[in-house]
């Protein structure tokens, strides 16, 4: 590769967006997904932060403090494309700030262990949503989504400490269950107010001449695959969904 | 450099160790001067964290998330060396939480611009310190710990914000300069703590056969050059040191 010659580097990535970025409905609603998944992970950062004062050990909070860090590092991947794009990432994001903030001010966790399942459960939820819309977006963009959405290292530590948790105290499990549900629930609801609320977001899901649109079956589906998800997510912490 | 064998960078760093690593006086001073530092970063991180909850915009919290990552980046760096040594980064880090917890409880920000001051001015005085005791170690072990003290971004950020805030409010100037003189006390009153606590440091600043030694005339020189950068730091705000 570094026989190339350095200049193929240099052309300017607004050269070759492809045709769907000449429709400016297509745009919004990539600047919306972007914007969104953006604040979200800063907001992720602020969760998990402040999540990791309730750690019980320096090493668990170091766990916590590594996770926001990787939260972080994909908000910058983002806010780069963004800004590739002509666009200022913060006001890409404004509008996401209201929904988001109300999820977390309605599932702020009670303690440590509901804070690991909130951190496993929500940005699963959140990962999962996310991959299924990038479904309708250029490979670029979707390449940067995806990328974003890796798991940021939740998955081994939370299923070990949760579970470990529940196997000391049974009653443990049965709250987190209920927690898990809430969840759920909460998120979904800001879910559908945040696609509700962004005509592009509306009009990128129901397509384009050369995209395919996402028709009340493909919903139902959507909500399924969803849900089966989660079910294996709380399966797997030990939890009935 | 790529033409040199594979081989090469798999030998193990133990078997390459500096003489100075056969005194286990020395030894311990390094992992307590790592422990320390990597604590440092730790509790940094948190602080950051919890600060930029008080930021006035979007884009000033992303500035100390950013800042926060860094400094987790140092932390991961500093119990990697740590790990290198055989050591359990967290029993290295033990010791130094209740000094540290001690200067952050007692430097709690009231307001934004109290938590950028601190930002600046703590780390700056914590990177000189830190520098100065480097100068006692080995060559890769400086190496370490000089790569964890660069500038988390926080300079040029800090310095901006502080003086629009200074011009736009003159009364704030003469607020936040009291603030950073209380900085600079704690500051001392903690890192004196430090080191009269840990023998292995204070063996270590004494000097060795191989070693330079820190004495009294030497120590009152530090203490002028670490209070000057303070001044100088100081003055880059716009405040009265």
């Amino acid at each position: 590769m570094s026989d190339e010659p350095a200049a193929a580097g240099t052309a300017r990535w607004s050269d070759q967006r492809p045709v769907a970025f000449a429709d400016p409905v297509y745009v919004a609603a990539v600047v919306d997904l972007l914007g969104a998944i953006a604040y979200g992970e800063i907001s992720a950062f602020e969760r998990l932060s402040e999540d990791a004062k309730m750690a019980p050990t320096l090493h668990d909070k170091a766990e916590l403090a590594r996770m926001a860090s990787t939260e972080f590092a994909h908000f910058e991947g983002l806010c780069a494309r963004l800004a590739e794009l002509d666009v200022d990432p913060f006001a890409a994001m404004a509008e996401f700030g209201p929904p988001f903030e109300a999820f977390h001010r309605r599932t702020t966790p009670a303690d440590w262990h509901e804070g690991l399942v909130k951190a496993y459960v929500g940005d699963g939820l959140a990962a999962d949503f996310y991959r299924e819309v990038a479904a309708f977006v250029d490979a670029d963009t979707r390449a940067i989504i995806l990328e974003s959405l890796a798991d940021a290292g939740q998955s081994a530590f939370v299923v070990d400490r949760v579970r470990a948790a529940i196997a000391a105290d049974h009653r443990l499990g049965g709250r987190l269950a209920l927690w898990g549900r809430r969840l759920m629930g909460e998120a979904l609801s800001q879910a559908q107010r945040v696609v509700a609320d962004r005509d592009a977001l509306t009009a990128l899901l129901s397509g384009g001449v050369d995209r395919p649109a996402l028709d009340l079956v493909a919903i139902g589906r959507l909500f399924t695959r969803l849900t089966e998800n989660h079910s294996q997510r709380m399966a797997a912490l030990g939890l009935a969904a």
